[in-house]
C-alpha cells in the first residue's frame, strides 16, 4: 500500500494580501525516490516573507510557484527512503521541500544536519537562511564600524535578531523598530538593543522620525532594509554621509495594493538623498552568496551554542495551519522566527 | 587708483528653471590680497550642472550661495598679485574663484598649473573636476569588466565623454544617450561610442527603452547616472543582475518643478529593482575623493596628450554671457564641455 502525504498548493494568485482561498491542502502519494533522490519525513518548515513574492508571476530572481504547484519553502526532517549513497535512512537533512509533510529531492540539493550540533530546526532560522542573510548583509554591505548607529526594522524577526545582536557585539548603537510593545521589550531585554520603537505608536513617517531622532542622536550610519514603507521614509533623511543601506527585503511593499500607501513620497527625493549623502545602496539575494555559508556557520555557530547570540522562535503546530501563520507573518503577528512543526 | 572687476551674483533664488532675473552683473574693486592670499586675473571659467543646486537653500552637501553672493564656480587664470610665497605674479592657477573676472583666494585653496603640460583650461574639463568625476565614478563604483555594456546619458558632456571613452578602452560596449542628432553623431564619430540614442526622438521612457533594447542586446551592466528622469526609467528594467549604478548627478531633477514629470512612476518599483537585480547604487561627490586626483592625472593626462582620449569643448565669450550659457546648459544646448572665456 502506498502511503499518503499532505501538501499545500497555490490555489490561485493573491491580489494584494494573500487570503485563505489562495491556498489548498491536498493529499497525494509519498513519492518513490528515483536514482539519486531521497525522501524525507519533515519535522519543521520555515515561513518567510520572500514566499509572498513566489505567489506572483512578476519577473523576479526566482520562478513563481505555478498555480496548483506546492508552495515553496525550506524544511528539515529525517530521511525515510534513499536512492543515493550520500544519505541513509535516519539521517537528518535540510532542503527546499516545500509546504508538505514529506519531500523528495536529489541528494545534491540537500544538506545533511548533525543533531549533535544543536536542534535541527536551527537550520531554518538562526543558523539557516535568515541568520545567514543577516550576517552577510551586515558585514558585506553594511560594513559596520564600532561607534556607528544601526537601525533595523522587524527587529525581533530572525534577520533582525541576527543583525542587531551582531552589530551590538561589534560596538554599534543598535535601534530596532518593531510592531507592538511586546516585541520592543523583547528586542531590548532579550537581544540587548539600545532602544526599540513601536512603529504602531506613530501614525506617520514624520512622527516616527521624531522618535528616531531621540533614539539616534548621532544620525544613522547603517539602515538594514527589510521592510521599506513608512520606516524607509522615516529613516532616509536621517542617514549620515557615507551611510549604507543593504536591502534584503521590503515586506511593506510585497503586497502591491499597499505600495503607495507608505514610503517616501517621490522617487526624486530618494534619488537625491543617495547622491547628496553619498549613500551605498545594495540589493542582495542570499542565494548568490552560498560560498560564504561555511564561514558564517564557523563564526556564528559557536556564538549560538554559547548563548552569545540569543534565539527566539515562534512555532505553530500542524501543516494545515501554515497558510494562516504565513498571512500573520506578513502582518507582523509572529514573535521571533516563525516555523511550522509538522511532525 | 583701485582697479575694478566684474562679477555675477545670485540676485534671487530661482523657482524651477533659472531665469535671467536670478542673476546680476556687478562691478566692484579688485581686492588687495591679505596675508597668504593671491589675486588672479581669470581666463576661463567652468559652467557645470551642480551650480544649479547651489542656487537653492535646500540642505545639500555644500552650503548654498547666499542671495547677493558671487555665483560659485571654478576657473583658471594668471596671478597678478600675491601675498604668499607659494605663488608669484605670472603663475597660472585653478581655484573656486566664482563667476568673475578676477578672484582672490588663500594660496592653500589654489592649485598651480603648468602651461607646458597643455592648455590651462583643461583643468576645468577633461583633466579637472568633470573628467575626474567620470574616471572615479566609473572605476570605483562602476567596476567595469571587458565585454559588459555601459550606458551613459549626457554622452557628449564632459563627464559622459570621459566615462564612455574610458569604458571603450576597457573593452565595454558603450551606448550613449544625448539630446539631438548632432550630439549623437559626435558621440559615435569623435568619441567612438558603439551607439548613441537621441532621447528627443522618443516621447516617453517606454519608446526610449525599445531603442535601448536594440542598442544593448545583452542588457545593461553599468548605468552611469547623471541625468535621472526619463532615462533612468528607460534603463532600470534593463539592468542586468549584479549591475552597478554610480550616481554623480540627476540633471533632469535639479529643477524641482520638473521632478514628477519623468522618471519611474513609483519608488517601490525602483526599490524592488535594486533588490531583485541585486544592484549596487552609489551616490558620490567628487570632492570626497581628492586624494585620488593625482592618480587620475597620472593615468589620464598622457591619454589626453596623445589623443587617446578626445576632447570637445564649447566656449562662450564674455562673463556677461555666463547666465545665458548656464541656462542653456541645463537645457542641454551646449556641445561638449561648456566654459566661458573671460579674458
Amino acid at each position: 500500500m502506498t502511503e499518503t502525504m499532505q501538501r499545500i498548493v497555490l490555489a490561485s494568485r493573491p491580489v494584494g494580501s494573500p487570503k485563505p482561498e489562495n491556498f489548498r491542502l491536498e493529499s497525494t502519494d509519498i513519492p518513490t525516490p528515483a536514482d539519486g533522490e531521497v525522501v524525507v519525513k519533515l519535522h519543521y518548515m520555515s515561513l518567510d516573507p520572500y514566499m509572498r513574492g513566489r505567489m506572483d508571476d512578476a519577473k523576479s530572481y526566482a520562478a513563481p510557484v505555478p498555480v496548483g504547484g506546492t508552495m515553496e519553502g525550506g524544511s528539515v526532517g529525517e530521511v525515510i527512503a534513499s536512492n543515493s549513497d550520500k544519505f541513509a535512512v535516519g539521517d537528518f537533512a535540510f532542503g527546499m521541500f516545500g509546504w508538505a509533510t514529506h519531500g523528495c529531492l536529489p541528494a545534491s540539493e540537500m544538506q545533511k544536519l548533525n543533531p549533535a550540533h544543536g536542534p535541527i530546526k536551527s537550520a531554518l532560522g538562526v543558523l539557516g537562511m535568515p541568520g545567514f542573510t543577516g550576517w552577510l548583509g551586515l558585514n558585506k554591505y553594511g560594513r559596520p564600524q564600532s561607534g556607528e548607529t544601526l537601525v533595523v526594522a522587524a527587529a525581533t524577526g530572525p534577520v533582525g535578531q541576527m543583525v542587531g545582536q551582531l552589530a551590538k557585539l561589534k560596538g554599534l548603537r543598535v535601534v530596532g523598530i518593531a510592531g507592538g510593545a511586546e516585541k520592543c521589550a523583547l528586542a531590548v531585554e532579550k537581544f540587548g538593543f539600545d532602544a526599540c520603537l513601536d512603529h504602531r505608536a506613530y501614525s506617520d513617517a514624520k512622527s516616527l522620525r521624531g522618535a528616531l531622532k531621540d533614539a539616534c542622536p548621532d544620525g544613522i550610519d547603517i539602515y538594514y532594509e527589510n521592510v521599506a514603507g513608512k520606516v524607509l521614509d522615516a529613516v532616509l533623511p536621517m542617514m549620515n554621509v557615507a551611510g549604507r543601506i543593504p536591502i534584503c527585503g521590503m515586506i511593506a511593499w510585497y503586497n502591491p495594493d499597499a505600495s503607495m500607501l507608505d514610503g517616501p513620497d517621490n522617487l526624486p527625493k530618494m534619488w537625491r538623498s543617495i547622491l547628496v549623502k553619498r549613500l551605498s545602496v545594495n540589493g542582495f539575494i542570499i542565494f548568490d552568496h552560498n560560498d560564504r555559508y561555511v564561514e558564517f556557520l564557523k563564526e556564528v555557530g559557536p556564538m549560538v551554542a554559547t548563548g552569545k547570540i540569543a534565539v527566539v522562535e515562534d512555532i505553530v503546530e500542524g501543516l494545515e495551519n501554515a497558510p494562516k501563520a504565513f498571512m500573520g507573518l506578513l502582518e507582523g503577528k509572529n514573535m521571533g522566527k516563525l516555523m511550522v512543526k509538522i511532525s
